[in-house]
């Protein structure tokens, strides 16, 4: 049974379907999860650029980061790196060559921009979720990712790609469904994360929580907790970089009055002496967020991050891994301190150690976390020779 | 003019004064401060151990961090290192050895445990300063202490040690006073912070100044911002340890229903899935922070860590180095990420290329910035040495 449902969560969608870039959403009846219970009705929304072949098998999915959407290209301003998320990437004749290849790119379930998320309505209430919507994982994610390319008519995926929460999906994937997944990226991603970088999420998710405009989570569309959403923006947005990146772009300058125009801090309290350029930076990025993201899918998304271990439900990782039939490319960052390069590197020599084809890549980068998002040039080489 | 004031404080104060432990303050009418205008009366709180020789050139001036006290050194437990902050390095026979030494610790103005800070109350209105308190810097710390020494009789240091910033603090005691300080050490503290933590420290700040109990800082004593406090704590602790070190404690697991007993979040939202034992200790010790310590001192301490910077008012950082007279030690950790040890030892090597008696020895450890909180053998052992 497909069900098609009104999609509820318009107010954050930054992806809109227009003549040139269309969104399309897909639904399905119920999706058991990872953790017990199930989700449903499910609606994926959802992105394609170029044509599937008639063996179904010239597929690419492209899975996202935690605030990201499925516009990862962008039709209209392909040379626009800013357009889309991942547009220098993807289109004739680029890493993700769409005259040869038909890319998908889904919104996560548990997201904010078209798919079932906290913010939709339950239909067992008539409410949005809200704190209600189960706990999902990465796993999740890729099931329910699985039923789109069954419904797109693919029956097997060339490649699948992503980096962070994205580079999760993409190594859960070739571990869940060996024999659908030819080729796999996983960038900046590990086989679980650090228990520092729990620590990051957590402070992030309580920031949030401790907000009154929280409200337990059941704040009206457009009253939520903007003050922590942005709070916890900033946290996440220095996790993403690195000490090197933002000594480069900021060091110790102080916020020229020209930036400081219309920004000013989460908590709205004047600045106690200078401020510094990197704290408008943040600022910016913190109002920036609240505009386009949901409080509760932060939440719900940022903790299947740190619930992601791709040996949960395996005697072990070894075993996890022993499942890999898909060729595999593991992109490491230098300066990355949330997905510690030498974690991911770790995870392939593990991988090989137990009879995978996988090889390792480490993208020479000051920029953190982001260089998947900031180093093309760097990343069509690596993909390009994949 | 010597003003005795009434402490406003003791709601916060750990440090009180026992028959085996005594505090001690000193008050003076005013003290002229770097950012413009002035603060006064001062108090400052403090502790001795040992005796004052008749030259006055044997005194020992210990610096705190961020929320420390006077109580470096506790008499009537001085083998539990829990029992004062650096407790294992002070007392006959140890590296700040009270046998040969006159050892002065005292409170910080800006902070809360006896000293004047936010909570004293202001003499021209008859309440809190709250933030009508003055920014403040290392170097207003640094001549409210010289005011301490003067009094007490102290011709001469023959050392100020400290950690962090108090760090900041011995540095800025052997630049503004250079004939004042015979040795000087340095411990994990830098010529002045990066972006990122600075990017931290305005994190931590947000999240207090969120907190509707924060009131813009007009809280009643025990009404204060505890949630944006243990929210700002949680993530202070993250900073000040190592993924490395986080990762050997606590890696991926989850928080025992024991040690879970009586520790709730921040938020006091019940946990979303699993609880990690990383997340557990970190409500811990926000819940503990908040006990002892003044959300406004927090902010306006947190403030003076990120304004320092040791060539404010010079010339150059060269010319500021030049001033030194002192013998320096620097002590980096090679696992600290806030004052990052390549960035110490770069002091070090600048402050000797100008000429300074200067020396730099890096603490090999996995704790991250407060190594020098917990690794009392290297501790001693440099300090011995120096």
């Amino acid at each position: 049974m497909v069900v098609q449902l009104e999609r509820s969560v318009e107010v954050y969608t930054t992806t809109k379907s227009t003549p040139e870039n269309m969104m399309y959403t897909y639904s399905f009846d119920s999706l058991p999860l990872q953790r017990g219970g199930q989700l449903g009705p499910v609606t994926l929304a959802y992105e394609t650029w170029g044509t599937l072949n008639a063996e179904g098998n010239n597929a690419i999915l492209i899975t996202h980061a935690l605030t990201g959407t499925s516009h990862a290209h962008d039709v209209e301003h392909p040379d626009d790196p800013k357009a889309a998320w991942w547009n220098p990437l993807i289109g004739p004749g680029r890493p993700f060559d769409t005259s040869r290849y038909f890319v998908i790119c889904s919104n996560i379930i548990g997201g904010c921009a078209g798919s079932t998320g906290p913010s939709s309505i339950n239909p067992r209430t008539g409410y949005p979720y809200a704190m209600r919507f189960p706990v999902i994982t990465i796993r999740d994610m890729v099931r329910a990712q699985r039923r789109l390319i069954e419904h797109l008519g693919v029956k097997r995926l060339a490649m699948v790609a992503g980096g962070s929460i994205g580079g999760q999906q993409a190594l859960e994937w070739a571990v869940t469904y060996p024999e659908l997944v030819e080729k796999v990226v996983v960038v900046a991603a590990t086989a679980a994360l650090t228990a520092q970088a729990v620590a990051f999420s957590e402070v992030e998710r309580q920031a949030i929580m401790a907000d009154p405009r929280w409200k337990d989570g059941n704040y009206a569309p457009g009253e939520g907790p903007t003050t922590g959403l942005a709070i916890a923006r900033m946290l996440a947005m220095i996790t993403y970089q690195s000490e090197e990146a933002m000594e480069l772009r900021f060091a110790r300058n102080p916020a020229d009055d020209c930036r400081r125009t219309g920004v000013s801090s989460p908590s709205r309290y004047p600045d106690l002496g200078t401020r510094f350029d990197v704290e408008n930076y943040l600022y910016y990025q913190g109002q920036s967020l609240v505009q386009r993201f949901d409080a509760n899918s932060f939440l719900y998304v940022s903790r299947a991050m740190d619930l992601y271990d791709v040996s949960e439900d395996y005697p072990s990782l070894d075993a996890a891994l022993r499942r890999l039939r898909s060729r595999a490319l593991f992109v490491g960052i230098r300066s990355d301190f949330l997905f510690p390069a030498a974690h991911v590197r770790w995870l392939a020599e593990k991988a090989r150690s137990v009879g995978g084809d996988a090889r390792y890549v480490e993208l020479d980068s000051p920029h953190g976390h982001d260089a998947f998002l900031k180093e093309w040039d760097q990343m069509t080489a690596v993909l390009s020779q994949f």
